[in-house]
């Protein structure tokens, strides 16, 4: 199934999720299709997150929000059940996660808003067209993650780190990657910081605080990007009573394509 | 006073205005400082602006948002008070105009959101580094805005029609001006439409429904750009019980610079 979903629609890979027949991560599935990250949370608490983003835009591009109880995503995706069409959930109270379902209907409630935000497969999409090397998809693990020092603008309740991910790239290839991750403002934009991870607060970049380490050759640097990792961790931090992401890899599918998010 | 204040830094503007001292329009004032305008709307009415301006990022570019109640723009101007530093206000109830005070503090709660949004100056300025003329200015005019057949993007009861400014050029012009507002994307970015008014469903180009009609040469098109007037059409439409804007016109100088907006 996640073979023959490499190349579906996204509204494909959705059908999928909402059969149960799909409760692995997503990335490589519906090649060009942008694939994002959820959080919902209950309306009391959606304006001060809606904030957060909007302070912190490269860990958090907003794609689409949706007003409390609407389940389907009408902009990026309609006709889409976000309670059903994604391969697993996290269910977090008071900060700490408490579950993770393959569905959240029964977690379902007239106030809860959904933000779906932008997510790093868009620009890796764009890395290799253009022959710039992305090491984790080469060795077939997961991207290396980082917290730093970097604290991101708090708003209301909600602040806490920026999280980065990681790529290692020579120079010439950290010029290019820039040149076009700036086209991706949506999907976290151009890197924050490369070379010394200290700068930025990381100890040892060979242990990673999620995914996995990758090589580093001797020709490269470490570049990193702001990572949708960064909500989550914002929501450790305000601790709201009740909130629902995606489980890590396990992104929501959208209608639109990667190009869609090129530019403004 | 006005004079002096051309070549001043945004907070000596504010200064001016918070002793009363200017009460009339800013454009051409603090050069190089971003303008922006300004909507204030009580806590219940505050998500759901911020998402009608998240769902509407051309017409309504948020350069900054407070926290309920907090008369300060900490972020892009600190020391700043919302309540005196402008040069002349807008009072609203129930969608309706009810006055033009030169400051709001006894209008003051603890529940008010301010929302902060980009200005058309920001990109006039770089137009004008770059050559690319701007008719109203040299007319000495308000800017041509139009009401359009193009909806925004609603969000709870928010909505309405877009908003445009006109501004004529040549084709070769249209393209400097495309490349060159493409880079301010918190400004408004690049333009909306050009030539045929019709097609976006303005009738007589040479009556706007605000500012000053202008003159177009025969080897010029007409090019509409999103306007910050549209959150004001958006206010009328939503008819909250209270509101507060700037007087067109009258803006919020801020610390940053027009440069500062470059880029994501």
């Amino acid at each position: 199934m996640a073979t023959d979903l490499r190349n579906a629609t996204g509204a494909n890979v959705r059908v999928a999720c909402r059969g149960g027949h799909l409760v692995s991560p997503t990335p490589g599935l519906a090649l060009g299709y942008v694939q994002a990250n959820l959080v919902i949370l209950p309306r009391d608490w959606a304006f001060d997150f809606l904030l957060f983003c909007q302070r912190n835009p490269k860990p958090c591009p907003l794609l689409d929000v949706t007003e409390p109880g609407e389940p389907e995503l009408k902009t990026v995706a309609p006709g889409s059940d976000l309670r059903t069409d994604l391969p697993a959930y996290r269910v977090w109270q008071n900060g700490e996660l408490v579950e993770e379902p393959y569905e959240i209907t029964k977690y379902w409630r007239g106030d809860l808003v959904s933000f779906v935000i932008g997510c790093s497969f868009t620009f890796e999409n764009a890395l290799l067209a253009a022959n710039v090397p992305v090491r984790h998809i080469e060795q077939n693990v997961n991207v290396p993650m980082y917290r730093t020092n970097i604290a991101c603008n708090p708003a209301g309740k909600f602040g806490g780190p920026l999280v980065v991910s990681m790529r290692p790239l020579t120079p010439s290839q950290v010029v290019k990657a820039t040149q076009i991750c700036s086209r991706f403002p949506r999907a976290h934009g151009a890197p924050v910081h490369f070379g010394d991870p200290s700068t930025i607060g990381i100890r040892d970049i060979h242990k990673p605080d999620y995914g996995d380490a990758v090589e580093i050759r001797a020709d490269e640097v470490p570049v990193f990007w702001a990572c949708g990792v960064t909500p989550q961790a914002a929501l450790m931090h305000a601790k709201p009573p009740f909130a629902i992401t995606h489980k890590p890899g396990h992104m929501f599918l959208t209608d639109i394509k990667d190009v869609d998010l090129e530019g403004e």
